[in-house]
């Protein structure tokens, strides 16, 4: 897979398909990917042990979840209930709904609250395949609370297998204590960010770009100063209007997530800057709107990664190879397209390097499907899942 | 639920919704569903037992998928890679893929064969709350290869807890074996067909009707045969063009599946032949299509079902409660329409008066959710599975 391109159209045929083939592990990494032969040979008289296996079984990437916010507290079923009947947002803000109703929840949990519902998520995400993903904040909005979610997302981390990477989306919305936008980011500058670099809580900075949210000018700033704050910065853009992608390109930031709205000139600018594009077909499936144009990205010659964006409001579902599989089917990817932004494109949207391909060299995260071709994976949209799955070397489910 | 209408709106106010209550069962009906209170005092003096279930539980009555094609040999993975890939119908029928690909297939495999992959279907549609699943013939299309089918469903349905509804789809389409369709019909008629009602193999006969199948004009006749027969009759009608919907209003057929192409005209013509439309969500999400206008079907005031079109070409997903979801979040489908369409409606599109319903006199078809809230079980999209479920007074899973 090392020859695959970071951007733009793959073809089936790019993908590099091994048969009766192994891997070789050494701690934590890949030592080899060869045929069981040349992998006999390799090991003999050395006392290394090859376990082979003789089922049919397809062995892929870990999958890589490039966008969640999963740690949580509440459901928002109700919303999805009035959405469903065709309510507004307005309409289900007015009764109580919305990210706020989420943000009430949340702060009024314990960490220890999180850390429990978060494994639970993050049990059901690694059974279907999902060995690394990202986690945001956002449900805190103040300086307390958002340590709060970001320490019980580390604290998470630690206790399973699913490798998570925390983000701090303290910019999520201006919480109601605020009446400036302006102000509480500078209060999150100022008092909130030293803290989450000084206890190693994140590397990662993300803004909601939105009417609703925070303007291009606000976010701008803000980006530039958690860029100046050390931080790799990411953003929510073109959700429902352009504009956030102005700004990702502008601030160079590692991915911009969404684009629903995005057109050719937004992708164009967000290529030039060599923002990934990581779409999100969970939201667009739990709002019930279109997918974000992931074969124009293609087109176009963008990386395109595929996360669920996995939250209480939006995108409730949080099956990463079953939308994945959905939006392949609608937006007419190829099976190397869909499979690489669940995997490789995936890795880079988080600017990780060492996953996402089975080679030497990188982590032994790898999950096994129980049928004989590649094929039959995306074919059965989300429904065959991984009866194996190693991460760094380890088999921690199957 | 008895007072539930069977065509058009519902709100979820419509729903009844009963707490800590229970249901009394008698051989395989519903004897009463009542609060526990109620019950305790019905059954005392009675020996009967009470069996209080005391973790948080929703039931539902049995999910019912009225339109399947369940039975068949073979995957048609290849085809998908190919349309995913933007390759048209035409394309993927010279690489040798298409409906006729699965009849090659079907036709070379055993009965005990395919009686053993539909045993498979059957348990994973079981367990995701499906008590009653209609299944097609219409890969064989020959006269012993439409009746290997149609004994295997019979077997199938014999062998475990889902109820199999079997319906001849001989009218699949046209064999290769014939130059005219007109011929090949003529034959089914007179060869095929009072097989079938001697041996009552199926009750119901269907036709797919489209460029690429047959014309309205030698579906109508089919199908007015069919009747005289004995058979009730539905139609797959208006996938990709108008008209067969038209021919199902003129035959009264029982329902007419899939829809995506009606127009205000079609379904005007539908409701007023009481004709159930059936709208095939797993259809639309296998071809990356769009949906049928359920929406607008029910403002019409027509009687909408929801079935999975579950089948190896354009539907291989098969996840009833998950597909629906979809669809009711894409279309704007109330709690209530989108529960109504796998359940009481998916009864009528089946011309079953027995099920589909919590209420006395029922089969005791019903499934159990864990979770304190039915709006949770349409909210995560078809994650939430039921982990109780009771087919005839049996519990059969769980």
């Amino acid at each position: 897979m090392a020859n695959l391109p970071n951007g733009g159209p793959i073809v089936d045929d790019q993908l590099e398909v091994l048969e009766q083939a192994g891997v070789l592990m050494q701690g934590e990494k890949i030592l080899e990917i060869a045929s069981y032969s040349a992998l006999r040979e390799k090991i003999k008289n050395t006392g290394a042990e090859l376990q082979e296996i003789t089922e049919p079984m397809v062995l892929l990437p870990g999958f890589i979840d490039a966008h969640t916010h999963l740690c949580y507290a509440g459901s928002r079923a109700k919303d999805y209930a009035l959405r469903v009947a065709g309510k507004t947002y307005l309409d289900i803000a007015r009764s109580g709904g919305g990210i706020l109703d989420t943000v009430r929840k949340t702060r009024a949990a314990s960490q220890e609250e999180l850390v429990k519902t978060l494994l639970q998520r993050c049990a059901r995400h690694l059974a279907e395949g999902v060995t690394t993903c990202e986690v945001k904040s956002g449900y805190g909005l103040t300086v307390a609370d958002e340590l709060k979610m970001l320490e019980a997302i580390q604290t998470a981390n630690q206790q399973q297998a699913l490798e998570l990477v925390p983000t701090c989306l303290a910019a999520h919305m201006c919480p109601p204590e605020f009446t400036s936008p302006k102000e509480y980011l500078e209060m999150v500058v100022r008092e909130l960010l030293p803290i989450v670099k000084a206890k190693n809580l994140a590397k990662r900075v993300d803004i909601f770009i939105e009417d609703t949210a925070f303007s291009e000018e606000l976010a701008l700033e803000y980006l530039q100063k958690a860029k100046e704050l050390g931080f790799e910065v990411t953003v929510h853009a073109d959700q429902f209007s352009t504009g956030g992608s102005h700004v990702a390109a502008q601030v160079q930031a590692i991915s911009a997530d969404h684009l629903e709205a995005s057109g050719t000139h937004e992708l164009e600018m967000m290529k030039q800057a060599k923002v990934v594009a990581t779409v999100l077909p969970g939201a667009s499936l739990g709002l019930g709107m279109h997918y974000a144009p992931a074969r124009q990205m293609l087109d176009q010659g963008l990386c395109v990664a595929i996360a669920t964006d996995w939250n209480p409001g939006s995108a409730p579902m949080g099956d990463l190879l079953l939308q994945a599989a959905l939006l392949g089917a609608s937006q007419k990817l190829t099976m190397a397209e869909t499979l690489a932004g669940i995997t490789y494109r995936a890795a880079l949207a988080l600017g990780l390097q060492d996953r996402g391909t089975l080679a030497t060299g990188q982590l032994a995260d790898f999950i096994a499907f129980p049928t004989d071709h590649y094929q039959e994976i995306l074919y059965v949209q989300g429904k065959l899942k991984p009866t194996k799955i190693w991460k760094k070397g380890n088999l921690v489910h199957g």
